[in-house]
């Protein structure tokens, strides 16, 4: 005899990430490519042995998080990275059966979250130009939708959503919670964390794995209402952060010089990739995020192979909805990029690409209409 | 309008631990009261900034764990603490009605994660001697009982269960996961580990947080059989223990020269608290684990009170069912242990305790019989 699982884990797809053998430039996880605040490295060098036996104390940590986001201390719950963020949110709130509506080509991990909970995943395909479907997504509302997860910049495609379009949606569906995932905030600088005292059913989700570079600590927060966030922080464990990333995380929001800098690095860096795709004729997407995503067409796996061996990730997105022969690159510092976009140019001579093959359909599925 | 929450989040309980203002001799939260391996010491100052940026890969350290126990890889997985790993297991198995069993008192965090995913908890109550309720937990198995939570040696009790109950347990719920929490089983010795794959039903639980002091870096782990596991391991982030917790998992590992000095620290500590108690006639229970739980009476708050003004927090369990009045000592290292007993005697005089006081029963629950 065996013991079954919950159906929502039977039936929820898994997730795992192509980690092994990163020993290269990491362009293919939309990471911080570079360090973090050096100010990160005296938490490391000044922490004492005691204080690894201790548990962590978040309380004191969401009170400065909030601070610098301008919140109030009770407005913010502190997570075990911006995955807890978003299970926190589909365990609080999702019963089985409840509707869930996200666009896709997106995040995986709503896929994952929302499955595992027995939600019924209505997904909402991007327009041709990988726009927003803000007209389709808002025609799926029902009585049943319990959350509505909006990524802006979204990932993979680096698109954004209007905040009239993202206070439009909340007003058209305020009994389900509207899930806003800010993970790319800092390459486009829009957001609406002033609006979750006024929008009743908005949390907003952020990491510090992009721009504070801090994807091995693991930290990000949710920010919401009293209303939600009492729910939201009784499901979470009072230990669920490290105490490494809580006093990294404190010296890293310090530091906002560092962070202004690395995000410049990365703002230049995409202007700078997008006129040299458009130099190789490789049709992308404008983005708002540290990453653009081109597409290549058949030979994307041919690319992927060749950069790799001038020792640099691209991360493969042709099996997201919509994305057939799309690769996606992370935009990291200066000496990177450059580098970067030799190795493209060697690469692309190499496989004999032409902007022919970004044409060329080698699925059943009608791919999105690339942009120029 | 506002939206709810899971019925579950809405009947669970809340946990606050009480960890603020904890700059004192930690005898309250069973913690490791010293410190970790200096090796991983050597961890943090190696760590480089980069290092912070990249994604956690969990794999490469679970071979190593899983060699450690002496298991294959696929039969461990490891987790953000032994927090997670309970939530792991009632998230992937509990349905919402779903029966749940566990003896009380025990670990809150069982309370917490059943009855978020809406089970219905059957808590069978200690006998008067704190002796885990063999006969009676079998009696409440019946169809419908979906996981079984047993935890030796018990906190906060320090009782343990013979390894043939558990065996008949599992044998009598084939229908139902066993989850076996060791979080203290360095300092007993004891372990089901072995049968991981002979008890179809089983799941081991185990922390870092004790005997390796890692508390403060959130790691734990889980064990069982390929055939859970791979459930299990559906449910679990990929990146949910951080980077800095895997590499000081290997490092205090391999210290088994440190991890033998320090439990055995506790268990001499063990038996010279319990020398010490038996002298100021303060009734306690034999332990297994690194705490011994007392018997104060109603004056458990002043004697807190008392301890802590001598810079030594102890935890009241007063309110867990059955210990009216009990105060629980963690054992830390010999010098520690050395203060904590002249602090007790200096507390005992100074609020005027008597041994008479640890019969006075001052609530309307029947108290469990204490120990001598």
């Amino acid at each position: 005899m065996s013991v079954n699982p919950r159906k929502g884990i039977l039936s929820m797809p898994e997730y795992h990430p192509p980690l092994a053998g990163r020993n290269a430039m990491r362009l293919d996880f939309n990471e911080n490519t570079f360090a973090p605040s050096p100010k990160v490295l005296e938490v490391l060098q000044s922490t004492t042995l005691e204080d690894l036996t201790i548990y962590p104390e978040r309380e004191p940590r969401e009170r400065i998080a909030a601070a610098h986001l301008g919140l109030a201390p009770e407005h913010v719950l502190l997570t075990n990275a911006v995955d807890e963020a978003i299970h926190l949110v589909t365990y609080t709130f999702l019963n089985e059966g409840d509707e869930v509506i996200f666009a896709v080509p997106s995040f995986f991990m709503y896929d994952v979250n929302c499955m595992a909970m027995g939600a019924n995943v209505i997904r909402v395909q991007a327009e041709d130009t990988l726009a927003f479907p803000y007209e389709r997504l808002l025609a799926a509302i029902t009585p049943k939708t319990k959350l509505i997860i909006l990524c802006t910049p979204n990932n993979p495609t680096g698109t954004t959503i209007p905040s009239a379009q993202i206070k439009t949606i909340a007003a058209t569906a305020p009994h389900a919670v509207v899930l806003l995932d800010e993970a790319y905030f800092h390459f486009f600088g829009e957001t609406m964390m002033p609006e979750i005292d006024t929008i009743p059913n908005l949390v907003i989700a952020r990491t510090f794995s992009k721009a504070y570079g801090l994807a091995n600590l693991r930290i990000g927060l949710l920010a919401t209402n009293t209303g939600l966030m009492k729910h939201l922080r009784k499901a979470a464990s009072p230990y669920n952060v490290n105490g490494i990333a809580l006093r990294a995380l404190e010296a890293a929001m310090e530091d906002t010089t560092y962070l202004d800098w690395y995000c410049a690095q990365v703002t230049t860096g995409r202007d700078k990739l997008a006129t040299a795709l458009k130099e190789m004729q490789i049709p992308f997407w404008p983005s708002h995020a540290n990453f653009l995503l081109t597409r290549i067409g058949p030979k994307h796996k041919q690319l992927i192979a060749a950069m790799r061996t001038r020792g640099i990730l691209l991360r493969d997105r042709s099996s997201d909805p919509g994305l057939q022969g799309c690769v996606r690159i992370t935009i990291g510092v200066e000496e990177q990029l450059e580098k970067c976009i030799v190795a493209l140019r060697e690469s692309l001579s190499e496989i004999n690409w032409t902007p022919a093959d970004a044409k060329i359909v080698d699925t059943e599925t009608e791919p999105a209409r690339e942009y120029e």
